[in-house]
């Protein structure tokens, strides 16, 4: 059997790295087992999807939309998009310049196939999505990570970003608003990046899965920012603002040419997506129903009594996210082996965190804590972090 | 725009080539438009999926199934397979020897980029399956194909196979029952193939998605008739037994060393399927209702009536497929321009087909029949290919 051959891609996924994930799936399991825990380490809303899109998937699925859809998604889902954007943006955009992936880790995943071959470079500002992790590996790319100021607004340096852009970069991924820091990067700067970025024939690729999920600034697209399309890409998707991550929904938008090249990658590796689903999509995109906002501003009200209760603690601290639902708990006066930390924390006091090395050296000293539960729970958590660390 | 870049695997994808699908994109937009088509060029069942199927999708939904799924696919739809292929085998299987992914075409696609480098080298008989080319071109897979004996019941000559097998073979790709022929291979051949591969550290990947559509004898699956399961992989998915096509749900099965390196590029790529997708293939395939049979006799009833009635056309014959939902119409005494004539009968009388080079040169005087209507459609499809050809 070990003889038997294979890919580059397998032997590349298969390297053993430090496995930031293994706390969150002990503590699923032993959620599951009925301990007595508190997951405070996934993105994944505690809502249930709102019932009038199921209700519209229903009835989807009753007109016998059961069949094949086209490579690129339906029609209606990307007009619904298109108009969005024309909406958001002032500018111009058809259906054609969007394509529907199942979820945006297949966007980006597409994206970057269609992007890059083994060996170019990408460069992504750390602390980063872990997810990103992944992409790198499978496709044998190599990530140069400029890095974000967590003591003054986790802030972008675009020139530092830029010395960082050699022969061999064929595109910057930015993550805004960002997963783990809640960071929204100005307009201004994406702007500047995008333009920089086009002199030096870079693709800007801008993941804004988390858009609609700001507290007080409004994001702002790449899209509306950029004054030129043509080497702009944006991932989007209803994961996060429409409590969706199991319906699997996202899309790319780009210049018509990229757009081409994903429908035919979506033609060869995916053959579409389901339309039943599609169509519920496009119609949680027309109607944006209120509870968009009501999500919102639940989980601002979690942030700012989450952090009020963790400010509470001796010598822990956090950083104020702008947006998205996690919070960075700030270790930096309390240890210098947050992993260890975080490992007791779950054995001791039944509370799981990501540990932020995961997210890049410079979140080495903190944990992203998931802002997925109601305020009980989370007055829970403070408690037990509390007493955890009155012990420490 | 131009200079902005793109990977090798949209360059490649890039490419064109004679489109087998233009004559049906063209047909399918004018049937929509209004005009009085007949599309015999799509492998999309004509019926809706079965109620149940979709009553339980309802109900996992209302159960709070929105949320993400682990990256192999849920543990109980996982396990009603595996407990399917242990009462059809006689042998032990557990849920980790399986892998669900978004359709059967995400399933090979996943499967090969496990396997094979740009450059590797697969064989795979021809006739073969038109999506196949998709893999093929984007991996950037040379293809090595034997023919089938269209002449002899579309046998497959093992020998011959096994002698396009070389230092860079890292897999052998057969369809069983295949698309378009409808052949199956019979399960000694599977087995003895099997075998020899082994012996040559290759792969031997066995897609089985029309597994439940046979008409006679029945399907054996390379997982009961393998003696040893080292390097066995079989692909299947619910799309055509159980007219499930957009659903988007299709599966893996191999060793556990193939399964762990797949679960690492669902992780990478795609990050999981839909929870309320899988619970209800979950149901389909545990329930696996009276409907299959009876979309199978179906399929039966219009296989026999469209056969007996293309072979009262003069000079025209077909194939008789033992499974599936195609027919290979044989015009090897009317035409040696099956693709100008399959356009003239698009543009003449309304009636789409594939022109059967798409599959390969062995199809070339072929073209590829769906038998995705009902009786009465069938009928007037023989007296439009009758009319036109008295005409030709």
């Amino acid at each position: 059997m070990n003889s038997l051959p294979f890919s580059q891609v397998a032997k590349r996924l298969a390297v053993a790295e430090d496995d930031v994930w293994a706390i969150h799936y002990e503590a699923a399991d032993r959620l599951k087992a009925g301990e007595d825990i508190i997951l405070m380490s996934v993105g994944d809303p505690d809502f249930p999807t709102p019932d009038d899109i199921s209700t519209q998937l229903v009835s989807s699925i009753k007109r016998g939309r059961t069949h094949y859809s086209p490579p690129n998604g339906e029609l209606e889902l990307r007009s619904a998009i298109a108009e969005l954007e024309c909406q958001a943006t002032g500018k111009v955009f058809s259906a054609d310049h969007f394509v529907i992936f199942p979820g945006a880790t297949g966007a980006l995943y597409a994206t970057l196939s269609t992007l890059c071959d083994p060996g170019d470079e990408i460069v992504i500002p750390e602390p980063m999505y872990i997810g990103y992790r992944g992409y790198i590996k499978a496709l044998g790319i190599e990530v140069k990570s400029p890095h974000l100021n967590l003591d003054e607004d986790c802030a972008l340096d675009v020139d530092e970003l830029l010395a960082y852009v050699g022969p061999k970069t064929k595109a910057v991924l930015v993550n805004t608003p960002g997963n783990p820091l809640g960071n929204i990067i100005p307009a201004e700067q994406l702007a500047s990046l995008a333009e920089a970025l086009a002199e030096r024939n870079v693709w800007l690729i801008s993941d804004e899965v988390y858009s609609l999920l700001t507290f007080e600034e409004p994001h702002v697209s790449l899209l509306k920012c950029a004054k030129d399309l043509s080497n702009v890409i944006v991932i989007d998707g209803l994961s996060k603002s429409h409590a969706m991550t199991g319906w699997r929904i996202g899309w790319v938008a780009g210049p018509l040419e990229l757009t081409q090249a994903l429908t035919n990658y979506s033609s060869a590796a995916l053959f579409g997506c389901s339309q039943f689903i599609q169509d519920a999509a496009a119609y949680a995109l027309k109607t944006n129903g209120p509870y968009v906002d009501h999500m919102c501003e639940l989980y601002r009200q979690r942030r700012d009594f989450f952090a009020e209760r963790v400010k509470r603690i001796p010598n822990l601290d956090c950083l104020m996210p702008k947006a998205g639902m996690f919070m960075m708990l700030d270790f930096r006066r309390i240890s210098n082996d947050v992993p260890g930390l975080v490992r007791q924390l779950l054995d001791v006091e039944g509370v799981s965190f990501v540990p932020g090395e995961g997210f890049g050296p410079t979140a080495a000293s903190f944990a992203r804590a998931s802002l997925t539960h109601d305020l009980d729970t989370l007055n829970e958590v403070g408690d037990r972090l509390e007493r955890f660390l009155a012990a420490y």
